[in-house]
């Protein structure tokens, strides 16, 4: 896994650079849900997180930095894909990843915070597309191997499955304002399976 | 059509009071591009409109009663459902004013700052949900007209057809910032459909 050995190795856990730069992610983390993105300031997080201002002026460069830093160690700790042995399971521990993770008080309110962050300010959308261009080349894998266990045809874009199942849950959460429950996102599980079965997403 | 009977209606077109009316939603409109829902300001407002303050705050229950009626406006003035006579034609018109409404400078970016301001705020959250929710019960006809004609299967739920349609293209859009063109859509429109036609969307 890239997570473990990420984890394992650069950051050195134990180590007083991978402590100081835990704390400081942590107090990012705790000031994104508190004040949003925009109201994200490096000397909040240095305080919060009791580490010199200018060890973390020197580290990271600006609260942008800090985001995409966050969002990179967010993706190192999600989980690995499903590998349950059939293609309905898989995809509906996907779909209820994804709902775990919006639903989530504090990890949900960090990835609402991102997203409208990121309808206007360049360097949160690449956070934010750096991070799900990981969560979906992740998950991709359940969809190489259901074709490998012929589930699913040959050519089927595993990421485009992906996306398809987060789409409505997202679409809900942050468009139309609905709820969001489990059988939200079994039911979108079930309908990205039906179309991906049926060809809909070959090429 | 609801639209029609509002505008040439409750409006008055011509009148003093729409004339008022479509000054300050125009002004409110050019605002919330600029400023977005936080910067959103009822003196800038009737200022850019040219129309007395003691008007705007008369009539508008502050910022978010500005954006609540400039929602409600856009989408009295949205298109309504096609009805070309057939479902895979209906459903790509659906997914194509979809892509032109989320690509179009000024709208895109309406959409987008309300779309931030309610991850934090219940008013613009509630502006939102009564705009989408009324485009997927116009757009949701077309499914019902398919089904008469033995298109899709009894019992297919098209309010969830139309977001399906909807979702991977403001899931790329807002939340893994990738491209969104007219390929996006018209693929979006196709999963939907073969989804549908194989009973996915029933119940």
């Amino acid at each position: 896994m890239e997570q473990d050995s990420r984890l394992a190795g650069t950051v050195r856990p134990g180590g007083r650079t991978a402590r100081v730069r835990a704390a400081v992610l942590e107090a990012t983390q705790d000031e994104l849900v508190l004040h949003g993105f925009h109201g994200l300031s490096m000397d909040a997080v240095a305080a919060r997180a009791g580490v010199g201002k200018t060890t973390v002026y020197r580290r990271w460069a600006g609260a942008a930095g800090l985001v995409a830093d966050l969002m990179t160690e967010l993706a190192d700790q999600s989980a690995a894909h499903a590998d349950t042995g059939t293609i309905e399971e898989d995809l509906r521990a996907n779909a209820l990843s994804v709902l775990a993770a919006i639903t989530d008080e504090r990890l949900g309110a960090t990835l609402q915070a991102v997203i409208a962050a990121a309808t206007c300010d360049k360097e949160a959308a690449a956070a934010l597309s750096t991070f799900y261009e990981r969560r979906i080349t992740e998950w991709g894998k359940s969809i190489d191997l259901a074709i490998g266990r012929g589930e699913l045809p040959e050519g089927t874009d595993g990421h485009e499955v992906i996306r398809a199942i987060s789409a409505p849950l997202y679409y809900r959460l942050l468009v139309s304002k609905e709820p969001v429950d489990k059988a939200t996102a079994e039911r979108s599980a079930t309908r990205a399976l039906v179309a991906a079965r049926n060809g809909a997403f070959i090429g």
